[in-house]
């Protein structure tokens, strides 16, 4: 086998880097706008093998992706990759929403690349993205959504940043490492009624889960403590202060994978979509599970909401989209937080009582104390040496 | 060997020409060599998240990862984000194997980009690869493994491509669309008894698999019809001529996630490693397995691997570092091949006899028809409307 010489190597490498160089100030190798999404079978078509999935029976029509607008909130490790799939797979609209820079500690994620250290997450995105597939439109924006001023920006453009300006989005995808994002992601879907999946992976970074909140017809992040997926170790899923989690490209990939496909198959109308599906890397284990919200849930739009539904099911009797696999129902508990290190299963029924009917696999991110035994228990607290309003500041903090 | 001066000048003005893509990027170009994985946590560490799976608990050495030679056959959907992913890890030395160039059309799938079309894909994949991480080493082959000519150089680089030249890979990745290929590798690896993992989508993008061949020890390519996913619709895995499959970047990073997923278990030692796992998208369903070789096995290497693994086991009586799950043991059949539209349990039954035994969910990409039965049934013939020759030469073309 003749290997090319080392000097036809450099050649060529000095005429693949001046049209690299070419492309990138004159904009000239991105590749033309589409017009509309054609099934036709050549090298050029970037969307004849998405097509190919109407000729293949999976999905009755395709285009209508198009229309779509999703807002992704983190572009980091799982937030990337699923803008990256959405993009490819041709959406209408993309929002993201992430505050952080591009790290050469991030580079064991896919998407960014090193070149890219210093610059803002979601203006690196979004160049990158222009680039793979122009024909999607981008809005960015470089703040935390939990202060208050971007807070409210963030509800009015989930309420009004769709492809036809003055429309809500389809879909807000939660891709945050952080429990107060996660929260204020909820607070503004349960007061707009705004449909949202959740994603989440264990900062041991073998484990990781999508969830799907439709407010007011599945429980909602204050409904029930978040669940994860068991590692059988010491792990917990929301990010603590002053630790170094751990993380894998293969997690972040697989999570960011089955969440667009369920996104996908929602938007599109295919397949079973699911209301939760776990990822246990180290025993290759998938559990899948669905929760009903709970009636004294603390956030009052969650309560709204299912009020709501409940009408809209009333009045609408033979509604059953989406099938319910199993139904997990929550009794009253006005709760304090608690970080444990390891939640036994007896720790668990103590704290939470009929949350527990968990598929196998499943457990709960911290437990909740019951209101009569009033907090925390002695031992508990001498496990994790801190007092709960100790841990109640840390939880602000993640 | 050419001049040194042209080859100076050459090298030099790529080293400019990068830095000026790198400023035009707004970044700070490409990162500088790691002489050795540190665990200190700071921005600019890119293994300070994979060395904390260490402190974890999950990984007791993760540095070994940089020993370790993979080789990857088919760098498309699932074989570019799969060495993506092992770059990422900062494996030590990727072989990457394809013939094929980028084309727009494949844009709907991770990695490649518009910019890169008509590039080879191996020369596209190791380009941006190196970028990522110039940590690695890399090595190229842009050809067919599966000609006479190049067949016997993957084969010898597959034997001698390690990080110390001379020493095997320690794993070999099929990636690749085709049965003939898979043959090819299978073929290779059964002679040199090298481990590999097999990988595939179903053409209608919406299920996939990985699975672990260990020479002797579970179920060759030849051992048995592949496995594929079972999607309850009309499928088939294996490529066929003239048909356009549809493909999602979803489903392609999914299963190069589990493959990866596994590799890292492999090759680190922890959690379980997977002889088989499916991925069925529409239901969000992961069978899992293992099989036993076929001691009929058509390949006289895979006859002989076997006869080896059975005086190992016998010297070491105690050695049972993976776990196997299920057993499924096949009988003699010296079989040809059939392809059928879809493939019933009673076809299954008449065909193939006891490798019936599957879990829920796992099927055959064809059937193998009993000796006995003399050939394909009349009902076959009738539904794919062609003879059996017809078929095995259209099987040979895959």
């Amino acid at each position: 086998m003749a290997e090319p010489s080392r000097l036809e190597q450099l050649e060529r490498r000095v005429r693949e880097l001046e049209e690299e160089l070419a492309r990138e100030r004159g904009g000239g190798g991105r590749r033309a706008r589409i017009e509309s999404m054609s099934p036709e079978v050549t090298d050029s078509n970037p969307y004849s093998r998405l097509m190919a999935l109407k000729r293949m029976g999976i999905v009755k029509d395709y285009e209508k992706i198009r229309t779509f607008t999703v807002a992704v909130v983190g572009v980091g490790g799982v937030g990337s990759v699923t803008a990256e799939m959405l993009t490819r797979c041709g959406i209408g609209k993309l929002l993201l929403f992430d505050y952080d820079k591009v790290e050469l500690a991030n580079m064991n994620r896919l998407f960014f690349q090193p070149h890219q250290a210093g610059l803002s997450k979601v203006q690196a995105a979004e160049h990158t993205l222009r680039n793979i597939n122009p024909d999607v439109q981008f809005e960015v924006h470089n703040y935390n959504i939990t202060t208050l001023d971007n807070f409210e920006h963030f509800m009015d453009r989930i309420s009004n940043g769709a492809l036809e300006e003055g429309q809500p989005v389809d879909l807000v995808l939660s891709c945050v490492d952080n429990f107060e994002a996660r929260m204020a992601i909820n607070t503004a879907c349960n007061e707009l009624g705004q449909i949202w999946m959740e994603s989440g992976v264990s900062e041991n970074a073998v484990s990781g889960h999508i969830q799907l909140i439709i407010p007011g017809e599945s429980a909602c992040f204050a409904c029930a403590p978040p669940l994860v997926v068991a590692a059988n170790i010491d792990e917990k899923t929301l990010k603590r202060e002053g630790v170094c989690a751990a993380s894998l490209p293969t997690t972040m990939g697989v999570v960011a994978g089955i969440l667009v496909q369920n996104v996908l198959k929602y938007l599109l109308n295919f397949g079973t979509v699911s209301y939760y599906l776990g990822y246990n890397a180290m025993q290759d284990f998938f559990p899948t599970m669905s929760m009903k919200p709970n009636p004294q849930c603390s956030d009052q739009n969650c309560r709204k909401q299912q009020e709501n539904y409940k009408k809209r099911e009333a009045a609408q009797p033979k509604q059953e989209v989406i099938e319910q696999k199993e139904e997990i129902v929550h009794e009253d508990n006005d709760w304090g937080i608690e970080l444990v290190s390891e939640i036994s299963e007896d720790e668990l029924k103590a704290a939470s009582g009929p949350v527990l009917e968990l598929p196998e696999g499943i457990t709960v991110a911290y437990t909740i104390p019951n209101k009569e035994e009033n907090l925390v228990t002695e031992e508990t607290v001498a496990e994790s040496e801190e007092s709960l309003e100790e841990l109640m500041a840390k939880m602000r903090n993640m």
